[in-house]
């Protein structure tokens, strides 16, 4: 284990504090671009509610909405813009993980002057990787990405078709201030989707980490138990608070480098899904809920007992009688019972995507995160075939 | 849940990252005063490299050496001192968690003008909590304390017999550079100690905390089962420099909040060793070792369901056909066990202490952490007599 770990973002967690938001912007400005999503955060009164105590403690504001889901690089520059003409000191996220990601980059656009789509990794050779970005507040509406305190963001270009991502220093948020009572209006479906993101971001670097990280295996494991156990609580009833505590503080954790600290490897099942999600308008959630049981049956051909770990920590399956194989199988298809269970799809033909663009998709997953010979980072690492076989398997 | 989680030290982990001690502290400054204990990293020429690293990247370096285990605020003045004298710019801690904790206070210490005690909670009124302290670097030779990733020091004054703590975010460390190699050379019963202080660190958040953190109890199992796992290995052979990552990367994430996060609750275990260890010169993990078993007797009275837990979860001990008490206790009889196995005591009379002073230790156990009915802080609160009874049960 030879590894980084660094996260100097504060969190602020508990229902009810999102009446802290003009304190805790406070010190780092007198004016906010607050950037939000859908109508939602209007029609819900949350809006007002930040903006009231901005007010209160002295800040103005200024306003992006209309941040779509799958954020866009052209929002982002409107974004830019908007922050440069108001001559806003902070940039605030009140919404999903699109509102967050695209007020990351708004933040590092608004203090860079060539094309913001340089700031995004998409194989070009002048990646500018952000060195200085306003300071960022988030407010999550959602528990989902974890974007709320990490350093990373994920943008679209609408015009290439390309979905990528940036991870840089200068975007860890200032303050994360987390109120779970934002996401009691999340809709059932939307809350399934939401927890299959959480458990696939642990996921990731649990079956494609380095060997020999025994701790994070069971922080890993304790964050993806939970996320079951209360995913479906949340799920049955939207107004469970205590669900949707524990469900968004499962998000946090699932990405804020804890569980990840030390395990490095790839993020396949992400770098699938995005390629997928540029092409088509479907949630990131919903698209990791069919590409990861594929991706596993997969990748546990060639470790299995990596999976059989899986199966009989996270779902208590007995070894019992059994070989490694076996129980490894067994564990995905208690997954994707879970998955099922709480109404997630987890075949292609659920959302319509048939097999016409599965090289495209496969070229465009290995775009960014690839090893020297051309294949996608991950345990194993996967070619284009082998990803066009994955997602054969998922029709 | 209503928290705060807010660590932003960089922590640069692996065997053989004592070499990069120099390029990550020129950032902080030209001159480093380097703080350590007894002669071991000198002996071990752990302090040559680290000197010579120091100096390859323009660092100049000053020295306080003899930090003694159990640190004394005489020695917090005496550094404080030097660091003014020698104009150093950054604190080095390269020594066990004395040398970490006393550095903090020292880098404090330098830029207050009062009494360094005023700085430590001991009962006063005037408790100067630290606002500003000279950037700290940590290079732990010990995986125990925890002291290099987080805001806390434990302080002792020789002649009052008082050992107390301070915590204030200008004690965070710049860097946590955790290099395991130099942990192989601790002798087997330091070692030994170690492990019983990280999973008392656990345990104390774990039994006196809140209810409703199941992820944070999946976080807390997990580093107790690791170490008890690699801590057994540790002891076996300390050369096994597996068992020495793992057992370090256990002792920083017991301490630098990722486990406790939105736990709160008392440290009862340790406010009552400290009481111990103040008028005895006994290793603090040694003391923890006797302390923790009689304490976790006494709170599983009130609270058998969550000892229940520990048995079931960490020791993996069957609940067929028990009430939850008998399971309650076997699982803290499979803890000492343990402790026996790697060589603790896990009685006063190991270790020569008698029930002559027991008064006085209560006395000081409520001294800085108490209720407003003057009871420790803990699940449940302990009056003095209760810590009396406790400790009687451990003679």
């Amino acid at each position: 284990m030879n590894f980084v770990a660094y996260n100097p973002t504060r969190l602020v967690f508990g229902a009810g504090s999102l009446s802290k938001l003009g304190e805790l912007t406070s010190p780092y400005g007198k004016k906010a671009l607050i950037v939000t999503g859908g109508n939602s955060v209007k029609k819900s009164g949350v809006f007002a509610r930040a903006v009231a105590s901005l007010n209160a403690a002295g800040v103005a504001v200024a306003e992006c909405a209309g941040i779509e889901p799958n954020p866009r690089i052209t929002s982002v520059k409107r974004g830019a813009d908007i922050a440069r003409a108001e001559k806003c000191d902070v940039v605030i996220a009140l919404g999903g993980g699109s509102a967050m990601d695209a007020s990351k980059v708004i933040a590092a656009a608004a203090l860079y002057d060539g094309d913001p789509w340089n700031l995004i990794g998409h194989g070009q050779e002048n990646w500018a990787i952000p060195k200085q970005a306003l300071p960022i507040i988030t407010v999550p509406t959602l528990a989902a990405t974890g974007s709320e305190m990490n350093a990373g963001a994920v943008i679209s270009n609408e015009e290439t078709k390309v979905k990528s991502f940036v991870q840089a220093e200068c975007l860890f948020p200032k303050v994360a201030l987390v109120d779970p009572e934002l996401t009691l209006s999340v809709p059932q479906d939307q809350t399934a989707y939401c927890v299959c993101d959480i458990i696939t971001h642990v996921t990731e670097g649990y079956f494609n980490g380095v060997d020999g990280t025994p701790i994070q295996d069971r922080f890993a494991e304790g964050v993806i138990i939970n996320a079951i156990e209360w995913g479906k609580k949340a799920v049955a009833d939207g107004n469970n608070l205590d669900a949707r505590e524990q469900v968004q503080w499962a998000s946090i954790v699932a990405l804020n480098g804890w569980v990840q600290a030390g395990t490095s490897g790839g993020y396949p099942v992400h770098m699938i899904e995005h390629a997928l999600s540029a092409h088509h308008d479907i949630t990131h959630g919903a698209g990791l809920a069919i590409v990861n049981p594929a991706w596993m049956r997969f990748a546990a051909k060639s470790r299995p007992e990596r999976f059989a770990q899986f199966a009989e920590r996270v779902f208590g399956l007995s070894p019992a009688g059994k070989d490694t194989t076996t129980l490894a199988l067994e564990g995905i298809d208690a997954y994707v019972t879970f998955l099922k269970e709480i109404g997630c799809p987890t075949t292609l033909s659920e959302v319509g995507i048939g097999e016409e663009l599965f090289e495209q998709y496969a070229k465009d997953a290995v775009l960014v995160v690839r090893d020297k010979e051309g294949n996608l980072l991950g345990r194993p690492p996967m070619s284009q075939d082998d990803i066009v076989a994955v997602l054969r398997s998922a029709l």
